[in-house]
Formats: C-alpha cells, structure tokens, sequence
C-alpha cells in the first residue's frame, strides 16, 4: 500500500526526491472570500461578526452573546470526568514547567569602546487563540497555545471558538480555564481573526494571533500578518520512525497509525535497514488498521502518503531524515543516542522505544505545535518566544561618540546619506 | 508643517488614534504579476532568469555570468577607499561580537519524574540574502543581515542583487566579502527570490531568504513564504524622539531629518513636555533641510508624516510611545534610564543625547534590521536567532511512560483519537 523505496537501488535518489516534492495538501483558493470577510468586519464590526455567524455556523448569536461567560465555563468545567480534569491538569503543569526554561534574558552589557548594548525582552501584551469548532477541537491544542503565553507574561489573552449550530466541546472550555484564558468569544472563521486583528465594538484587538484552522482561517492569517504578529500556517501532520531490527513491529504501526488517524493527508514514514522488521511492520499496519475506528482515515493516509525507507546502514538514514525535515522523529533504536547529534531539521525527536511521539501530543511538556511540511528546516515548534520580542538598547557616552562617530560618518557618506552623516557630525562639532 | 499634538486638548485621544492609523505605504497590487515570476522561473529555471534581467534590468546575462566571480569582488574591494573599507570592517567587527551574544544554548534535563527533556538548537543550513539595486544599495544593510546568519553558523550563504544597466555598487560587494557570503548573483526581484526558493540549474535553494526590497520583492516574499523561511516584511523607516527641555534642537532636528531622508514615506516624531523645545525643532529643521542634499524627500516625508507631540508631563510619554511602538525610539534627556524600564514596544532604544541612531545603522553593533509600522508590539529586529531553529527532544524510561502513560491514553480518548491512545496502551501492555 504505501510506497517502498530502498537506497540500494539505481534510481533511488531521483525517487527520493519526487517523495520530497510529494503536496499532501489541495490549496483551495479561498483568498478572494477571505478578503471580503475581513473587510467586512473591518467596516461593520460586531455586525458582520453576527451575520457570518448565522451563515456560517448556523447559530443565532448577537454582540452581547459573544462572549461566553463565566458560568458557561463553570458549568463546562463541571461536565468534565474528574479524570480527564486531572490528566489535563498534569498536562498543564508539565507544559508549564518546560516552557519557564524558555524564558529568555535581558542582556545589557559596556563593550571594550565603553559603549553599552544590549537586549531587552518582553511579553506581547495581547494574544488571541484560534482553536477549531467541531471534530478537530483539541483541549490539548488549547493547553499548547495558551500556556506558552502565559508564561511568556501575556496579559490579555483571547479565545475565539465557532460553535457549529450552538455546539461547543466542553473539554476546550475546561483547557481555557486551566490555561488562563481571560476571554473566549463563540466566533471562528475569516471573521474572528479580523475581529481578533482589527477589533470590534466587542472584541479588543491583539497584537498576535496564533492556533490552527482550517483553509480560510489561514488565509486570513496570511492576509492580517503585519498587522498583527502570527506563528506558522500548519499542514497536515507528519512522522518519520527511524527504526533498526531490534524492534516489536507492532509498536511502529500503532505509532505510524496514531499520526495517519489525524488526517487523509497526514504522513507516516518508517525507515530501517531492516527489511525484515520493513515486512512485519507493515503487516502489523493492516491488522490493527482492521480495529481503529478511524481506520478508514488513517488507511487512506498510509495508502496515499505512507511510505517504507529501506537503507543499507542506519548511518545513512539521518542525511535523508535531514532532507525530509519531519515533524516528529522517533529514534526507535537501541542507541538512539548515537545518532541525535547528527539531527539537523525535526521539529521534535523523540528517544528511543519507550517515548511513542503521542506522549509529546499530551503530557510529556514539550510543545506539539511544530513546524510540518518540511519547514523545520528553517523554523521552529511554537514556545515562549512566539510570545515575546526583543528591543535592542545603544547607549554612547560623549567619548564612545567620539571613537565610533567617524566611522559611521564615513559609511553614511559613502552611501550618500548626508542627514544621517549630519546627526552624528553636529554632536561633534565636525 | 508636521503635525502638533498635545496631550492637553481636549480631542487629543482621538488625533492621535487617527495618527496611529495613518497609512505611509500605497500597496501596489504586484502579485498577479509576481505569482506568474514565480511559476515561469520554477518552470524555465536560468533561461526565465536570464529573460527577466534582460527585461527588467536592461542587462544581458547566460547562465554562464549570473554568478558574480571571486575575481569581480577583488576588483570591486580594490576600488572601495581605505577609510571606507576599515569603516565596514570596524562595523562587521562590532556587529560579530554583538550577535555573538544571542546564540542560544541547547538545553537537556531530567524531570522529577525521570522524563528527559531539552532543545537542541541548530543553524538553518543555506540562507539567501536580497540586497536591492540602484540608490537602496547599502553596504551596511549587507553587513546587517549576513554577519547574523554568519554568527549562527548558517554553511552557506547566498546573496543576490540586481545589476540595472550592469551597475553594481562596489561597496556591496566589499561588504559581502566582509561578511563571508559565499556566492553572489547578478539577479533581483521577484525572480531572484523564486531561484532562491525553488533552485535554478545555477543556483541552488536555499532554506530562509532575508533582505529589503521592493514591492516585487515583498510580494514574492510572502507568495514563497512556506516553502521557505523569511525576515519580516520591512515598511518605511520611522523615529521617535522623546526629549526633554534640556536639549539642543539641532541636533534633535538633525536626529529627525536622518530618519526622513530615506524616504518620503518615513515618519520622524519628536515627543517633548517642552513647547518651546518643540518650537526651536521646527525652527532647526526648517533650517537644516534648506541645506540637505536630500532636502526635496527629507522634506516630504517632515511636511507628510512628521509629528510633533506636545506631553503635560514626561511620564505620559512612555504609555504614548508604546502605542506607537516606533522602530527606533530616542531618549534624548537628563535621565533617560528612568524611562527605560517602561519601554515595552520599540525596536530599538537608543539612550541618552550621545547615541544619534545613526550610530546603530552603521556601528553600533545591534542590527539595524528592526520591525517598522507598529509591529514592534509583536515582533523583533533580525538576530541570530533568525537563522536558527529548535528542536524539541523528549526520552521516556519505561517509568517514566508507566508514569505519564495513562493520562495521555485518557486525553487522546477525550479527544477520540483511538490509535493514538493504542499507540502508548500496547507499550504499557493495556
């Protein structure tokens, strides 16, 4: 079913390459409706907000329903299991715990010039969360994005939802309220993130929006970015198990299952130089697709976008790892150890048998919004920094001036910038 | 001229929410045309490049010339002036060791609960450089974005300019010998950014592309965005000095003008608690720019987006500047340090009346990349950390998974991703 490349083969690397090519994802071409959502809201605000609620989500809402109160959450809060309450509290806690070690530096120091530079970080003040309505509305998504900010030293942070005919998850109510959420609004869509970008006579806007939505939500991302600050626009999910012989094949289907269940066109991928343990996984793949319940999902994933990797030595398969850059990596081996250094582009890497990539979806801390489609080649999986931004600080003394002042005059000059030559000139009476 | 604020009239609030608003930018609607760059350069590689330049650059090159050869950047450093050249260098110099202090430590820890956890960070492995033509041209601005990528450890870097009519500026490639960029193309526009993004028979990707340029540039920027990494989208450049009484208007007038010169659409604003301060800037800048070689744009940008802000008191200059959130903040007064602690948007600071911003576009040693048009709120000037990336890592002991295992199969139940939860359940024999 999914594709069997080996790397002992001729015309391997030029079939390695078209894998890489390989889109997973139809664009549609929703920017014009996306253009006009937004400036809709611009105009009408609250109104537009209202309109595009009945139309979209079928639910009656007015500018004074928007929001959803205090009780709403308390009344979610209190249909949840005492045990999912607690496994989301762990999770919390742990999201918590490791992103505080994110947390950046000031710097502020005096050079051998007796010039002072430095860095100064702080929090974006305000935030905005898109979280999806209906099958895809994840309390962990919830926890991922809102903590972060949090401990960044967020101080406002805003929740936008659609209710789909009235309809809300409670467990994202629950996830809002232990993540420190201030405000949830029932909105979603184009139309929330230019409420969340551009304000209305409800919602105040914020400087970043970040969180996963569907075609016309990241359109509208794209669309307001600048305006407001956003994270990256996520594709479908992806894994690459990196596995040799020593393995239950059974263990690497359930995991190459687990990514392939959230998406027709998410990908799963199993590299080993084991054609062996090849074989056993991807009959172990078939048995237990025959048992999920969203089998037929996740079979469509491993039939279109599942792939085999055979090498000749696991030596060579981080090169190709680095090329496919995955989001998750598992290192399913038994010296996972040895090949981590030569990790170049993942977005997360999870060591060794007992660290399936779920544990990183949940409960193990670190963040499980991470950079899809290759793009872990040049970014990184969300953290505290998404929240916070850097102002750099200059401060001369009159005789730090004075060293420095010509130089600057002299590049000024060259680059035919006689005001900014001016300004350093006339503080030194040149 | 500019306009005059004061925080003592009665509809100051709503003056100055509209000076917030104020558009310096006219949007060209260029991407139809960039997209239709974009396919042909995908498609045709050198030969659309080879078509645009002619067109565009009035320039015929092959394939063969689009690299610039080793032996043309000797000749072009032979030309640079000594002063000059030890000017770049003094700048290189100091902007190497400033970047030195923001590469970030990779972090590994064992958890309470015996979960290893930590971030790996690594350098994006190629990165492409835009550097515009004509008058834009700046030495400096190569420094700026190459020393950076440089200091993160970036393998290969690429830098491509356009050569309208032939001409290259030698100072830019002087600066990018400085640098250490590694190859150099005699191409621009939208065309060059889609080479970079997608390879050529010539030129080969590259993971991240940083640099100024047009509205073409912008474009195609945003259109490749995805597929590889960008810098942020740079506006007209902008100042804010908050000063005191104590100051010499001329040199807050020059100050004002070297901002205004690179533009007509930059915005220079003094803020003061001082009329008559305000009254001798005026009175200064009037002077100065009847003497500006670049009188007729400094002129324009001070009559257009000038401002001078009247406050009752200092203290309410801050929480005005933050709303600004200027990309290069001035605090031109006696005790400037006082204000600092409250500076929370600006994208830089420059302390004190010895540090004329110019000392941070040229050698100061911070970057003069920095966020324009408000979005200082959320984002940062370009740093190290632009041309690296991290990598979550994540490693379970069978404990620890015993431990954590169990809420993570109650959350993927929650959120009805059954293969999920069979993919922690059958290493836990449940």
């Amino acid at each position: 079913m999914a594709i069997r490349l080996d790397d002992r083969d001729a015309d391997f690397e030029a079939r390695f390459a078209a894998f890489l090519t390989t889109k997973r994802e139809v664009s549609e071409d929703v920017d014009q409706a996306v253009r006009a959502i937004i400036e809709d809201v611009r105009t009408r605000g609250d109104a537009a907000l209202v309109d595009y609620t009945r139309r979209f989500d079928r639910f009656d809402v007015t500018a004074d329903t928007l929001a959803i109160t205090k009780a709403e959450v308390d009344a979610a809060v209190a249909e949840v299991p005492a045990a999912t309450l607690s496994a989301l509290e762990l999770a919390r806690d742990r999201i918590e715990a490791h992103h505080a070690r994110q947390k950046p530096d000031s710097d502020r120091y005096r050079d051998a010039l007796g010039v002072e530079l430095g860095s100064i970080w702080t929090a974006v003040e305000a935030a905005g969360l898109y979280v999806p309505g209906g099958t895809a509305s994840y309390p962990s998504s919830v926890l991922m994005n809102a903590v972060p900010a949090r401990v960044a030293g967020v101080e406002r942070l805003v929740m936008v939802v659609p209710t789909p005919d009235g309809k809300l998850n409670p467990l994202v109510l629950a996830a809002a309220r232990l993540a420190g959420v201030d405000e949830i609004y029932r909105v979603g869509g184009a139309q929330a993130v230019a409420a969340l970008a551009y304000g209305t006579e409800t919602i105040r806007p914020v400087a970043k929006i970040v969180g996963p939505g569907n075609a016309y939500v990241a359109a509208a991302k794209r669309r307001v970015f600048g305006t407001v600050g956003i994270d990256m626009i996520a594709g479908p999910s992806e894994v690459l198990v990196i596995a040799d012989h020593d393995n239950n094949p059974d263990w690497i289907a359930a995991d190459l299952l687990a990514q392939a269940e959230h998406d027709t066109a998410a990908q799963s991928i199993v590299m080993t130089d084991s054609a062996e343990l090849a074989d056993a996984v991807e009959a172990a793949v078939e048995r237990q697709l025959a048992r999920l319940p969203r089998g037929e999902v996740a079979g469509a994933s491993w039939r279109d976008y599942g792939a085999i990797i055979l090498v000749e030595d696991l030596a060579r398969a981080m090169p190709l790892a680095n090329r496919i850059a995955p989001e998750h990596l598992e290192l399913a081996m038994t010296d996972p150890e040895a090949l981590l250094p030569f990790v170049r582009n993942a977005g997360a890497v999870f060591i060794g048998h007992h660290t399936p990539e779920v544990i990183g979806d949940y409960v193990g801390g670190s963040n499980h919004v991470l950079p899809t489609a290759r793009s872990a080649r040049f970014s990184s999986g969300l953290s505290v920094l998404d929240f916070m931004k850097r102002t750099s600080i200059l401060k001369c003394s009159p005789e730090a001036l004075r060293h420095l002042g010509p130089a600057a005059i002299t590049l000024a000059e060259a680059e035919g910038l006689d005001a900014h030559a001016r300004s350093v000139a006339i503080r030194l009476n040149l």
